[in-house]
Order: structure tokens, then C-alpha cells, then sequence
């Protein structure tokens, strides 16, 4: 059987409501209680469940963001939605940069939890090991926005990736190119590379141009990156007609280096990228791309984050929305 | 003489101890207990000094930031700065967004507040009175990054908006042009509007040029707004050469305007940003503008804002950092 806060109690030989504080506020309790109580909680194991939390831990009305970069304008539109739904809740974020450093996660997360959030939203990185470990030590309510886990059980809110890619590189053969190239997120990104690469090869395969497969260059998160994964991929392959890339930002990077290399964007070579950033209508030309419904993952984040921390469950665990392409003028027909 | 923490005790009649539980976890006061030390402390308008608040309070290593618009990318390097200062210093950061909303604002400081902060750096906003009196009524450090007050005397990191677009605009007299009209944010908004007007006022009469006074249009914080200004700008004064615009997201709406009426930048009409956003030099040209200095303003304001906790004041109140004139491709002689 588990313990329960009763056992903890007994054991360090105070009250229930001691063991209470030492875990709301440790330092209202004198240090030989404290370190009683720690005691006792480390020899039981004990861990409060999610109602046990409830009732021992006040709410704080405070959600936390962790996003892994702050100047990556994809987080802009999830940022809002996340934060439209959280004031019709009542609720109010925290949003806090993990920049991609494993550490400054952790401490971030530790952090969080402190600072009382009644639950996590972790958007758009892979959950690592470390990440899940430390969350579920907390027992802070968790859901994934714009990410999902094959390893763990986390409720999601994410897009299909690989159908977004393939119906990107359809629209492309469908206007007549057959020399296709992709700006792609390295492979082993499981979140936004993998998929994005396997659905640009579906589609270059289910209409005979296997040729294509090798028409790949790749690029970390940064347009200045995506800019040589460009340079790569027209060196190596002057003739192609179309890119798909991975992101909006990708785009913005292939679209400059054609740009300075005077081939035009559409006439000479159409450029289709991925999620429809604010930016995405903003740039010379506009961007032809497929629109994540960010605002919606945002908002739906939320909504499942908060069913999860006054229902402990989740009705629908893995939520899929729709994306769509959006054409606009970076694309036109061979 | 001030009331200290000894007087609420005594007129609560519970211990000094208390009364810190009080402010810093009620929940583990009892009530009639917690209600007399309120009642006393909103009787005796007890207020702890900063440094009674260092000995009551816990530290928490968290700095609250709140920003007015996460959508803006002008954000996202001065929060960079702001991390990376943070991370050094052993710090946190909690962002707020505020969407200049009045409401939301205080409730996100009394959130801070309650998460106990241990200072808060108010960016790119107009400090309103609301706004300076909940803040000091919490007795919370406060430091403004691209943003000053004149009402209050709050320490400040920002840049000189009256001399940036005064220089922006010197360069386009010097490239040859005579015939040069701005897009401006509202002349009420004392941090951006006023200030870069006014340099562009100064410039032009400078160089004998005050028919330009009247080549204005105004626009909100948007690009949609900015294109609409642009598109009045335009067709009251088609013969414009070159145009100062007062943010490089409004650069984006005037040039994506001029796109669309084939009019080429800079070959008909340069454009001028202000900022030096990531995305100035992402775009198609890639944009002359005043490039802040968002990052060191980000990591200024954080430094400062460490002096004003751990010191309790700070050296250098008013901190002016110097802007550039980045030269790109928006611009050329005429």
C-alpha cells in the first residue's frame, strides 16, 4: 500500500498539518522537524498523489510555458492562444526559455515547482528522459503543445507532421515540378525532422520521382543555417525547380540566398515552407506554406492541461489538429 | 516615525513571527490570527522597508518580466539579453504578457507578487500610474528597459529615440533625398511615438527641408496598420523618394505595400527601419535601420536591477546605450 501523508506524520512524529508545511512552505517549520519530516519522506518514498496535492498544496492559479526559444517567431502565435485560453480560465502564465540546455530545463522545472504552478506545458522540444523524470518526481500535471512522446504516456496537442510535409510537396508536383529539393531539421529530430523528411519522401515516391530522395540538405533552427543548407543543396543541384522546406524560417533563408543570387522567387524557383508565422505574410514574397493552427495548439494546450488538473484525467489523450495549405506567392507553375 | 514589523506584532498581539508568516504563507496562520495581523497592518499602514523585506521574505532568485506584446519580435533579443545576464547572476526569469491591457498587467504584478519575485523589469511600456503604485505598494524593485518614466523616478535602460531617428533620417538627406515622409506611431505615445517623431522634425528642418513636416501618417504597433499608413502616406504624396519608418515591422509594411504597386526598394524609394529586429536582416532587401541595442539593453536592465535588490539602490539611474546605423539593401542615393 502507499503511503499517505498519515504515515509520514507518524513516522517523523508530528502533525499531519507539520508535514504539510514542510511541504508548502519549509521554512515556517524549525529545522529538527524539518529534517524529520524530509526523513521520513525519503524512507517511505512517499509521494502525494495528484488529489493528495490538492488538498496539501494551494493552488496558485499559475500555469508554466517552458518553450526552448524565445526568438523563434513560431512561439509568438502558441504563446497567445496559450495565453487567450488561460485568462478565460482564470489562470495566469509563466513562460520561461529552456534555450535547448538540458540543465537549464531542470533547474527551470525545480524552479516552476517551487514557485507552485498548478501544472507544466512543455512545448516543441523532445521530452527528454530527464525532463519526464523530474516532472513526474513533482507530480506537476504535464502536457505536451506542438510535441508529443512515443516513450511516455503525456497527453498531447500537435499537428500531423508528416501529412503537413506531404501535402506541401504534392502541391509542388501538382504544379508541375519534378526537381524538388528540402531544406530539412536534422533526422534524428524526431519531432519536426523525422516526420517532415518521411512525408516529403512519401510524396516524391507516390509520384515516380525517386530521384528527388537525395535532394536534401540540412539545417539546425536558424534561418542563418538554412542559408547554407541552401547554398549546399543549389550547388549540388543548380536545376532544381522547388523547395519544400521545414519551416517558415527555412524558406525566409533559401528565399534570401536565391534573392542574392538573382534567381527569382517564384519565376525561376518556388519555395513552399512550414507553420505560417506571423511572418509568414509579412515577407517579399509572401510565403506559400502549410499553416499550423498554432493559435488552436496554444488554446487546446490549455483547455487539456486544465481538464488534467481538476479532472486528473484527460478525456482525449493525443490530439491531433488540422493543418492547411495556404498558397500565397512564393509558388507558382513550372 | 514608520510602523516596523514589531509594531504589528504587539498590536495583533501575536508574535513578530507570525506576522512574517502572515506576509509570506497565510495559509499556515490561523484565521482569527491571520485577520488581526492584517487589521493591524492596514491600520498602522505597515509597509517593510526593502531590507526588512530581504529578512522576511525568502529570496526566491526569480526576476518577473513583463512585456506588452509577445507577438512583436522586438521582444525577443531584449529577452535573450535578459536571460543570459539572469543565468549569470544565478536567476530566473518569469515572462509576463501583458498585451497592454491595464486589468491584466495588475493582476500578472499581484501574480508576481504572490510568487514572490524578487524584482520586476517593466519593458517597452508606459509605466502608468496604475501601474507604479501597485508596484510600489508591493514594495517590489523595479527597473524599465526600452521604456523611462518621466513622472516617477524609476531606475532605466533605453536608447536615445529622438537622436536615432534624427540620424536615420540625416542618412537619407545625405543619400540626395528631398522628398522624404515617415510613418510614425501616435504622437501621444511618449517612448517610441513623440520622441522619433521629433527627430525626424529636427532632421528635416535641419537640412531646410519643412514641407516634409506634413509627410505623416500614423500607425499602431502592427504591420497590417503600418501598410494601411503607407498606402495613405503614398497616394497623398506619391512623389516621395524615401520614407523613415518608426519601427522595422512598419518598414516591412511599407515595403511589402510598394512591392504590391510594383514600385521597387530602394531602386524608386528607400526605406529606413528603427529597431534592428532579427528579422531586418532576414527580409527582401534586408533593411537599413537603427539597430538597438536590444540585447545589452536586455542585460542592463537585469544588472541594474540585481543592484537595486542586493544594494538596495543603483549608481546610474537614467542608462542611455548608443544605437547604430546599420546600412543594408532598403536604401540607396537618388
Amino acid at each position: 500500500m502507499k503511503p499517505t501523508i498519515r504515515d509520514v506524520a507518524k513516522m517523523a512524529n508530528v502533525s499531519i498539518s507539520t508535514v504539510s508545511r514542510v511541504m508548502n512552505s519549509p521554512e515556517t517549520v524549525v529545522e529538527s522537524k524539518r529534517l524529520r519530516v524530509l526523513e521520513a519522506i525519503e524512507h517511505l518514498q512517499y509521494q502525494p498523489n495528484a488529489f493528495a496535492r490538492g488538498l496539501i498544496y494551494k493552488r496558485s492559479n499559475t500555469l508554466g510555458v517552458m518553450i526552448p526559444d524565445v526568438e523563434n517567431p513560431y512561439y509568438a502565435g502558441l504563446l497567445r492562444g496559450m495565453q487567450d485560453a488561460a485568462v478565460d480560465l482564470g489562470y495566469s502564465l509563466m513562460i520561461v526559455n529552456t534555450d535547448r540546455s538540458k540543465e537549464r530545463t531542470i533547474t527551470y522545472v525545480e524552479n516552476l515547482y517551487e514557485k507552485q504552478v498548478d501544472g507544466i506545458i512543455f512545448a516543441s522540444d523532445i521530452l527528454h528522459p530527464e525532463y519526464y523524470d523530474i516532472i513526474r518526481h513533482y507530480q506537476i500535471p504535464l502536457v505536451l503543445a506542438s510535441t508529443n512522446s512515443i516513450e511516455y504516456d503525456v497527453p498531447s496537442v500537435n499537428i500531423d507532421n508528416e501529412k503537413g510535409a506531404y501535402d506541401a510537396v504534392r502541391y509542388l508536383i501538382e504544379l508541375g515540378h519534378r526537381k524538388i529539393g528540402m531544406l530539412s531539421f536534422p533526422y534524428d529530430d524526431s519531432i519536426s525532422g523525422e516526420p517532415r523528411y518521411n512525408g516529403f519522401i512519401k510524396a516524391i515516391k507516390e509520384y515516380g520521382l525517386e530521384e528527388c530522395a537525395t535532394h536534401v540538405t540540412y539545417a539546425d533552427h536558424r534561418f542563418e543555417s538554412a542559408y547554407k543548407a541552401a547554398e549546399q543543396l543549389f550547388s549540388k543541384y543548380p536545376d532544381l525547380t522547388a523547395v519544400f522546406t521545414a519551416s517558415d524560417e527555412f524558406a525566409m533563408g533559401a528565399i534570401s540566398f536565391l534573392h542574392e543570387k538573382n534567381i527569382l522567387v517564384p519565376d525561376q524557383v518556388s519555395v513552399v515552407g512550414f507553420d505560417d508565422i506571423r511572418m509568414a505574410h509579412m515577407y517579399v514574397p509572401k510565403l506559400t506554406t502549410i499553416a499550423q493552427p498554432v493559435y488552436e495548439i496554444g488554446q487546446h494546450a490549455v483547455k487539456k492541461l486544465y481538464e488534467l488538473i481538476t479532472e486528473e484525467k484527460v478525456q482525449l489523450y493525443t490530439e491531433i489538429l488540422s493543418h492547411k495549405l495556404v498558397i500565397r506567392n512564393s509558388t507558382q507553375e513550372v
